[in-house]
């Protein structure tokens, strides 16, 4: 079965959700659309971004990602359809799909056919669009090659001697805080607001409420508290800084 | 495949949607079931029956439309199956189907059988029903023809001269104010709270934070504000009077 | 079609729902995965047995349902397959299936195969086992059998003359108090923080915002209060005490 999957900041009051969902089912009757998250804060390009990058590869090749977190609907900012190795995306051009983009990745604008509102195009283009593009029919039937999309850089870390400079990229809704930090890099310990926090195997070798650092599932290190919630305890926000030191 | 929407005040906290969801699957594997929302705001038919408004054209032609906000369960309100030219709603007889019965459509006061619980006819009658119908049962082998159901007014604009008098009528998730005011008028301004809006293109014609008034995805003009709530700027709520001043 | 319901304390802002789906569908692309709930009180694992217990009968035979509330995740906390008359279970070896478990039940220790991560057996895990089960592989073939697992008691009441005393063991949404008392004892009221309560038939036999029992649609009595939160009413939590008088 055709999958899609859908990521938006519509949350979950409204029939946003729904009303994409019946406009796919209009175009193609057999597809499965898979929610990721509505609860994208509103207008959060980068946290979209970033959640795209964490799930998109847990699913089966040829899934189609549906992506709209859209503050610039309605204006000139193009909607797209990026073509990678395994995967469509589809949404707006405004560097959501920033960390999925690899070079071999094909950017197409979509030509708008049809008449659409000033205010949800998730509905009346993004959702057509990835309803033909689950049947199988090739981007290039629905738009034009561009080369002029916006991208944006991936957060870096920078290492002095035996400190590894990153920063909080996520916090999800456990208040784990997921850094920059990949788990390939060998480190002992993060320093954040003051605090020297220790690396753990998992969340259980904690104690109740004990911060502590592990491996996340998404390949980069977070800083957790058993039981409980390291944002709380923290004060934390994205974009916070943080000293990890190499082990 | 037979398509099932449901809304619901259920929240999603609880197993409720899932034990509807459950009852419909017995009934017709096949179903597929799309949520619509189950966070109106508990026993609120009118935004109930605003939301299913909103969006149950979005569907293919033969989707059923369940919609359970039912204050009333277990008293002696019908629970009744609506039959209109493209689509079946299935639901309490509180109003909730005011906004999309036509002169054409048909109204059934289900026939219950087997026994059933007094707080829970989502999952002991609507289900069941709605599986029913989505396997191409025809409503009169479930119910039985009525003309004394609820059917409420869409609340009426009034225009005097070049002012416009309506109201808000639903406040979404991005804190939009929705207004009863047809895209079809051509206004140039709405005054609310003492200010003065006026109607642009779409949300990113404003300046950062600045009120607009734009032409709503479902025929309305909505008062929003660029990358805002206009809710909380205008600490608005539904049922505020709007004066629009014709264009 | 094979029917997997999920049940976590994910909450819905990330990605951890999408990604435990998306595996399932790479095992198994014909499942249809039914949410029950994502909003369990993170680490709530009786809440969760009770959700599990409440509505895993809604389903037809031979689905599964995935629970997963696991503070344990990456500990020696085995992960389990319960395989009971009609159903099969996939979750941590935390009590979370207290409930449910039989006298006739087996459960299996999911053998690992394959690299996990440390803090997300949901995705490495539970979801492949989910996928494999209901393709209508046998848990011998993924687990092994044992007796040592963890199932704690369900609440009991006990009765002394005309008193039943028992307590809260979950509160919905809307704010009713779900007790663990059984609706086949037939009771005349309820006495809960010094309030005596009368039992009703239905909620609208209260007056507005009355306190009244009713029959709950899952066996047990409830306190609600008519359109409104009898949680909110009484500062109720679950554990409280109440005394119930036979009638």
């Amino acid at each position: 079965m055709p999958i899609i999957t859908f990521t938006s900041d519509f949350g979950d009051r409204d029939w946003f959700v729904a009303a994409v969902k019946g406009q796919i089912l209009k175009v193609n009757p057999k597809a499965t659309v898979i929610d990721v998250t509505h609860n994208i804060v509103p207008h959060d390009v980068r946290s979209a971004a970033f959640v795209v990058h964490s799930t998109h590869a847990d699913f089966p090749p040829a899934t189609v990602h549906l992506v709209v977190v859209d503050p610039g609907v309605g204006s000139t900012r193009k909607p797209i359809i990026v073509q990678s190795e395994n995967y469509l995306f589809v949404g707006p051009d405004n560097g959501v799909f920033s960390y999925v983009l690899t070079d071999t990745s094909r950017v197409f604008a979509i030509n708008i056919t049809g008449e659409v509102s000033a205010t949800f195009h998730a509905r009346d283009i993004f959702a057509p669009t990835a309803g033909i593009l689950s049947r199988g029919d090739e981007p290039p039937t629905l738009g034009t090659l561009i080369s002029d999309y916006i991208r944006f850089s991936f957060p870096d870390v920078t290492t002095r001697g035996k400190a590894v400079h990153g920063e909080i990229i996520y916090i999800d809704h456990f208040g784990n805080l997921i850094t920059n930090i990949p788990t390939a890099t060998a480190i002992a310990s993060v320093r954040i607001a003051k605090q020297h926090i220790a690396v753990k195997e998992c969340y259980a070798e904690g104690r109740h409420g004990e911060l502590i650092v592990v491996k996340g599932s998404t390949g980069f290190y977070e800083i957790a508290a058993n039981m409980a919630s390291a944002k709380s305890v923290l004060h934390a926000s994205t974009g916070m800084h943080i000293v990890a030191a190499v082990a």
